[in-house]
């Protein structure tokens, strides 16, 4: 099946080489409208969904991830509309040298290639990362949850539909439509037809992705994000930083997992951070329960944990280098930030943690490529190779290499 | 073992964060001194390679290449010269935006992190990669052939003396010294302390790291290149670039193995190449045995192989466009190279022809790192993810984000 969706997803792409960036443009405005005509198809096709849902017990968090609404469905449009007037990330000259006399030589964006792309529960994603491949130039087989199946098949029927209509191979955004075990198994070893795997969605997905994909992988999302509050922070601005971090949106990535404190201050700040997270629930270090006697002693495992949930771990410390050390041992090198007025401590934290995005006086929350302006994005890359942090339309291609010479010789 | 260098070289690459690029550089410069000190004691441990070779019966070419002579020693006290003197890859700003009022975004290049090299044959490149990973920033574990196991640690013993010297540590630089089949597998599995894998050498090699390697690979130059020669082409520039690709250095991975020919030239074109390519065993298409009768014809097989040899490969065709198919076919996505002086052709193929470096009326053997000014190369890059084409410095890097805000929550 894979081999079938691959050779054909080769063959969209081949086709789509000569398209322009406008014609890319014109079927993204297309794929928009497309998503609003067909809203009535796409939320009966999600009531089924949120039927089988309700009937197998899914959590209300995970329904309330499921559910599409019509504010939901005009979300995606506008997400594909805003793709649309994007700049479109292809054919640019990125470098460029006379190598040798009348010899230039030209290093240009091209697309990935082809994009296997295996995601969870919010069916609006399939909308989202279809029109970012395809700005990119990419092909794109995409593998949602089989709790999602229903609302996924309508969205990607509807762009199909768009893309047909607008002059391109419907190949270049294909579904797949079994969700055996089996199919996963070949989508993650099908390096003959697929050129890069990104997964998102829980840990569960990407360490089963990263530990059985021979397809390059680009290792996504676990969030364990830490704050540190130094010594010479700025406690009144600390405050509503930690509260942003944590209680916005507890469910995602950028959410802060761990609270570090200067022992200095931690008499004083404690009690106000813990006013202030009314409904948190706080786990500390034998320090910080000495301050706050009422609330639960946190275990090694709560400082390993993203809880994506309204659980703050809290450990009181001596210095900057040791809260570096405790993001070293514990982070997942997502997002860390440190509050402080020192700028001395601040530029140590921000050489020596080793994550994709490192904050001075700010909430991790920022970790998103619709707020670096990249205008949505794929997922977010805790690895190091290609891309690191938010990926959008750039970390979609790759690059070639174009030489013209007038009969040159080495 | 490899758990053991892994924490060793984490714990270096910790320690080198504050160095200075002015503090590499001296380094480097220091390192090349150091090779051109230890000339005897590097050439004594290469003859007791070069003797086990001998015993071996290992051929010929590869004991040239296993032979270091007091030229090509000091071509890597150069080669480790040119490193220090080009610019810096890290803490390059990359991108900058303001993303709110007052909090601005950054994107600054740092270093990879721990890379795993393992590679075959000439222990030059000892000295070549653990310079250029270490300018980068990066530590690096190099794990060479067992063949050259004496001159690889002279080599990489010198350069750690020198460090030391210039107050880095020695584990920037380590070499694997057992060669056993367990610890090239734990070198391919420790997602852990590694970061990527660089494997350099032959197919078997690189297929091997790829099948087996947990770790994220770059894959790295099998050139199965191909130069097509249009019914268009200049067919007196043709000649001397195809001499150049085939003949100048056979056993690289930028040498032509398949030249194709449009029909349309091929009568006048073959025999004026084939009394230009002396010594060099020609395998052609039946079309191609019609013009030259006593050449032996090509199997399918003989077009899906990187001779590295004195042999090329002919297939002659009737249009661009079968040209681009046949690479689409065998080729490895290397170096491929149209001669034409029709413009259109020119960038069809350039267009379509899905390779790391695409050529108008130029020779292939341009792909390397040196040519394009990079000063060295770790590897040429035949997959689209991270890099593509020749590798050097910036490729070894990867990127960070630092945002500093002032009190900022989303």
């Amino acid at each position: 099946m894979i081999e079938h969706m691959g050779k054909r997803a080769k063959y969209a792409l081949r086709e789509s080489i000569h398209k322009t960036s406008e014609e890319i443009d014109g079927a993204l405005m297309k794929m928009a409208q497309g998503i609003r005509d067909n809203q009535d198809v796409i939320l009966k096709a999600n009531a089924e969904d949120m039927r089988l849902a309700h009937e197998s017990g899914m959590n209300k968090a995970m329904q309330d991830r499921l559910l599409l609404t019509p504010e939901r469905v005009e979300g995606m449009a506008r997400g594909l509309e805003a793709t649309a007037k994007l700049p479109s990330p292809l054919n640019k000259v990125l470098w460029e040298r006379e190598i040798r006399e009348g010899l230039v030589a030209k290093k240009v964006s091209v697309p990935l290639g082809v994009i296997g792309f295996i995601y969870e529960s919010r069916p609006n994603v399939s909308a989202e990362a279809g029109g970012l491949c395809f700005k990119a130039g990419n092909s794109v087989i995409l593998k949602g949850g089989k709790e999602a199946f229903y609302s996924n098949r309508s969205i990607v029927d509807s762009l199909r539909a768009s893309m047909k209509e607008s002059g391109f191979s419907q190949d270049l955004i294909q579904l797949v439509t079994d969700n055996s075990r089996e199919v996963t198994r070949e989508l993650m070893m099908a390096t003959e037809w697929i050129d890069v795997l990104i997964p998102r969605g829980g840990p569960g997905l990407i360490k089963s992705v990263l530990e059985n994909a021979r397809v390059p992988v680009i290792e996504t999302g676990i969030g364990n994000c830490h704050i540190y509050v130094d010594a010479e922070a700025d406690l009144l601005k600390a405050v509503p930083i930690i509260v942003n971090a944590k209680m916005q949106r507890p469910s995602v990535c950028n959410a802060v997992e761990t609270l570090l404190v200067h022992q200095d201050v931690a008499g004083e700040f404690l009690p106000k951070v813990r006013e202030a997270l009314s409904g948190v629930e706080l786990r500390g270090c034998k320090k910080t329960v000495k301050i706050l006697p009422d609330i639960q002693e946190a275990s090694m495992e709560d400082f390993a944990t993203e809880f994506a949930d309204l659980i703050l771990a809290i450990k009181v410390l001596g210095s900057v280098d040791e809260a570096i050390e405790h993001i070293r041992e514990y982070g997942s090198g997502h997002s860390d930030s440190i509050l402080t007025e020192n700028r001395n401590h601040a530029s140590k934290f921000t050489r020596e943690v080793d994550s994709a995005v490192v904050y001075v006086n700010a909430s991790t929350r920022f970790t998103d490529g619709g707020e670096f302006g990249f205008g949505g994005e794929i997922g977010i890359s805790t690895q190091k190779l290609h891309a690191r942090g938010p990926m959008g339309l750039e970390e979609l291609t790759s690059n070639k290499y174009i030489l013209e010479g007038k009969g040159h010789t080495r």
